[in-house]
């Protein structure tokens, strides 16, 4: 073994960070600096020369959609006589931002999350600063390790030990419910209203639109009434990150 | 070479259906029975005995999501001193379904797509079928071949020689002009409306609502005003199948 290699595992400065992220991750990370940009948020963000800023920014819309994919696979197989509806609902469910948020959490990951305590009122305005972690991380290890890498550090590290997909599908969708509660809770009026559908044409599609003190929060379209109601009820949250 | 393969290569009646797969899509299928699923409209399919229909939809939800992730992973890479709302704007611009319709017919999948003629008024009303045939198609490369492969498909099979990245970049956002020179061609009121922000934080954050005679299509939030109208109209442009 080279000398710089033994220096490097038992004398960096980096191996402290590296002892964390592998007892984190569960494996060990190769590109530390891709790690570090996954748990930086905006607020701690410095300006590079090259004009960008050093923020998870990027890496989040790399993971979303990596993420997206491994969840689509992982459902497509584990319900092959499902309808798409049903899928794109658990994997809503699945990849909310309040479920990204605890993830995160479990995962420890806040820990490590690096933000400016002046202009992010952490823990109790963290808004999506966890599940935004969350999904930057994935574009870290996707860029580092690859795809066939993240999808087993997916399912094995995160889906199988702390999201429970079987009370997720009996989980009745509460986005509605979860809705209207948090509209009660705040002391907000809420309203679900048929919108007519104004196409001119004769399909039986329905629109309802959500509005929240008197200001929409999310339209829904869908052939069956109710579902298009739970698509509008779904972005409402996703906007109040509910 | 065993004979039922011999048989198979030459005198088998899926012959002509492999050898018009492999013309189109540049490579020889293996599991040709994803395919077949891949460009059947709902109002073709059949109720199957295990209560599934034999329809595309399933295979769509899947492609939609390895398409995203695909054409992140490209634009992360292409771009990297973008920030992130320009990476899903471009994104945006090439998974529209708009692009994908397009992209459909270069492709010559319009050819395959198995429709009843009856339900779907093609072409003129054909509505998303090409794109989602487009989005199944790429659903099932990934189940037949990997992710590697469909990503290489996606990128040197449709990406290089169908869309003109650059153009796309510099192509102002158009969804709000697009959406405006519809509602003109169809004689419709389009009002683009700022809605005051409840939640009672003191971020600047623009709530845009948009609305096509009286009926709310779209709502956009940002910390831009005019990203926020963007957003807005590019969720009514998605709604219509603009």
């Amino acid at each position: 073994m080279p000398l710089s290699k033994i220096y490097k595992l038992y004398f960096s400065p980096q191996r402290k960070y590296v002892k964390t992220l592998r007892n984190l991750l569960g494996f060990v990370p190769g590109n530390l600096s891709l790690y570090r940009m996954a748990f930086r948020h905006r607020s701690a963000a410095v300006m590079l020369k090259n004009g960008t800023k050093n923020s998870n920014e990027r890496l989040e819309f790399l993971g979303d959609a990596v993420l997206g994919s491994v969840i689509a696979e992982e459902l497509f197989k584990r319900y092959p006589y499902k309808s798409e509806g049903f899928l794109t609902e658990m994997r809503s469910k699945i990849v909310s931002r309040a479920n990204l948020n605890q993830l995160s959490k479990r995962l420890g990951l806040n820990e490590l999350i690096e933000f400016d305590t002046k202009i992010v009122n952490y823990p109790n305005k963290q808004g999506s600063l966890l599940g935004d972690a969350f999904e930057a991380l994935i574009g870290a290890v996707y860029l580092d390790k690859g795809y066939d890498f993240t999808h087993s550090f997916i399912l094995n590290r995160i889906i199988k030990p702390h999201v429970d997909i079987h009370t997720l599908e009996n989980t009745e969708t509460n986005f509605k419910s979860k809705l209207i509660e948090w509209c009660q809770r705040h002391g907000k009026d809420i309203t679900f209203e048929l919108v007519a559908n104004n196409e001119g044409d004769s399909s039986k599609l329905f629109t309802i639109q959500v509005s929240i003190d008197g200001e929409t929060y999310g339209v829904g379209r869908d052939y069956n009434k109710k579902n298009a109601e739970k698509l509008a009820a779904e972005k409402a949250c996703e906007a109040l990150s509910i």
